[in-house]
């Protein structure tokens, strides 16, 4: 495929992150953004070009709430280009579109590539930020299979794992795996608020990994929900249901059926976690876990994993835990089951200090 | 202090690892278990032996359920011995205990190490279980200096981080920290049993994070949430009342109201997060994130990890992304804000990948 002419609206963190990427693809696309330093630093980046010829594809990358509106823009500014735009919620946007422009629809592709970081804007741009990463494409029945192939061979260079869904099925699918842990995660930590400085010093990982997202943008967020209402409010009236059940049987913990409620909750969060597909899109995550403890100091932890590289075992996953006020880490290893005795063996072996 | 005459009751998984751990220190302990095989296999181990001189103090590590039982017992048999078990729920036993044995209740006190495994019994045992792990003591009114004084002791031996609490205090703050995540997580995992394969495929590390722990022996916690209902009730109704504000507010997006108190939800769990200690006990996780790509291979993780120790930064945390699909890792290095940018480009200069 030859290279598209592309442009970019929105040179905030995606957009930047997008002209970087291209960049490197040899594709120079040009930019756009109502800041004038936004634009600016995002070309001084090498991000893009502030002009050029007439684009074959226009990618819109604003905040969620006016991501329809721009579309709509583009697509009246370039009546022969591709748009498409990277909003995390496209349902909405879709419909507005086709209502909008209706004859103008089967220009339009939603996509939504699964990246980001906790920062924004142009500074925190990555070139590879879409790199092994999720890239949803929500085609309509409107939509060219041109247009698709475009998206698609875009996603595909900039490493990206392309994924076709309906913009339906698509918003289902992140009310569940992404709107529902982000709010579960902001009204757990909301408890937090309560909570006495001695309390939680007593936190440890589980409390840590279950809250890490509510440190999210609340504005960008307020956005995201309000987009995506509609697939995430049954979610959160099964949540309720199960709550309520759950708070009932604890707060009434001598009646009968009460322990076998909650049995029922924790049992179901066995079988929900394991679908979760692992590494490599495997299944659940069957590696074994393999703790050991370093000095909290430069080279402990290149020492382990050179040693652990030197005996040829591959490392499916690593954390190196937290250990509050002491001068240690405790490195958690995972690897396949057929070799985590080996590992164990040879490492214990060679002095190091298994938990 | 001289060494005191230990003996541990229940052979599980945190009483083995107390034999192995107190055997580290030469002081050899003497085993009892209701199961014949864990008891030899825990001796086979090196985690004590099978009889002793009569006790200085006693451990009772059986389960939750037990302990009160098993404490009294122990009281009775051994009229001299200080009396502690590593239950992670205190009020309910010390009320039990002292209940049934008013002039013997100064002789128990309370202790909860906070470290566990995922795994149970015996053979999951391991010296260093307790090691960089707080271990709240929960004196009562009657319990005595010596033997507060003992327990300390023995917990600063084992690696350790002392912490004194009252029995409710205790209670309290675990509702908080460790038994309220764990039912969120359960709850939001529950969710995921009705989802399609398709859906969760298209989990990211927030989904995976925040649902991680509901992996945890549904046994163990029903026993848990039941002793403990009385300090977790209250935030289980604390966490509806939010629910439900939540529920109402995504159902009716278009009610005015409605933006403002999702946002005050997303601000609240920004704020909550913020309380967590980071490691070394110190405040709120401030470390800089640099995120390198690497080969998914034996040696690749290795040589990243030595290169850092090499230009002499300390790695503060590290975690190796999932990248489902992908033939590659993505190491996401936390570190000082202060080094951030000298690790970024000596990683760049040298060829490292930043993603």
């Amino acid at each position: 495929m030859k290279n598209p002419q592309v442009k970019i609206v929105g040179a905030g963190l995606l957009g930047t992150s997008l002209g970087l990427a291209l960049a490197r693809q040899s594709v120079t696309a040009t930019l756009e953004d109502q800041s004038k330093a936004n634009l600016r630093l995002a070309i001084e980046y090498g991000a893009g070009v502030e002009s050029g010829p007439e684009p074959d594809l226009v990618i819109v990358c604003v905040p969620p709430d006016l991501t329809a509106d721009v579309v709509i823009a583009q697509l009246q500014k370039h009546p022969h280009a591709i748009v498409t735009d990277v909003a995390s919620v496209k349902s909405k946007i879709a419909s507005e579109v086709s209502a909008a422009l209706p004859t103008h629809s089967h220009r339009y592709i939603g996509s939504h590539p699964m990246a980001g970081r906790e920062k924004g804007g142009p500074s925190a741009a990555r070139a590879d930020l879409f790199f092994a990463r999720p890239w949803v494409i929500t085609a309509s029945e409107q939509s060219s299979a041109a247009a698709i192939d475009l998206i698609r061979d875009i996603a595909l260079r900039l490493g990206a794992l392309p994924v076709e869904l309906s913009a339906l099925e698509h918003d289902q699918a992140v009310a569940l795996v992404s709107h529902l842990p982000q709010l579960v995660a902001s009204l757990l930590a909301n408890r937090l608020n309560l909570g006495s400085a001695e309390q939680l010093g007593l936190a440890g990982q589980g409390l840590r990994d279950t809250s890490r997202i509510a440190a999210s943008d609340p504005q960008l967020w307020v956005q995201i929900v309000s987009q995506n209402s509609h697939a995430i409010a049954p979610l959160l009236t099964q949540l309720k249901a199960d709550l309520d059940h759950l708070s009932e049987s604890v707060a009434n913990i001598d009646k009968s059926g009460s322990l076998a409620q909650i049995h029922g909750i924790l049992q179901g969060g066995n079988s929900g976690v394991a679908r979760i597909p692992g590494k490599h899109g495997g299944k659940g995550n069957n590696f074994q876990v393999v703790t050991v403890v370093i000095e909290d100091a430069p080279g402990a932890l290149a020492s382990l994993v050179t040693f652990i590289g030197e005996i040829g075992v591959n490392l499916e996953d690593l954390n190196l835990e937290h250990s509050p006020g002491a001068p240690i880490g405790l490195v958690e290893l995972q690897v396949l089951p057929e070799v985590a005795e080996r590992l164990s063996e040879q490492l214990t072996t060679n002095g190091w200090r298994l938990v």
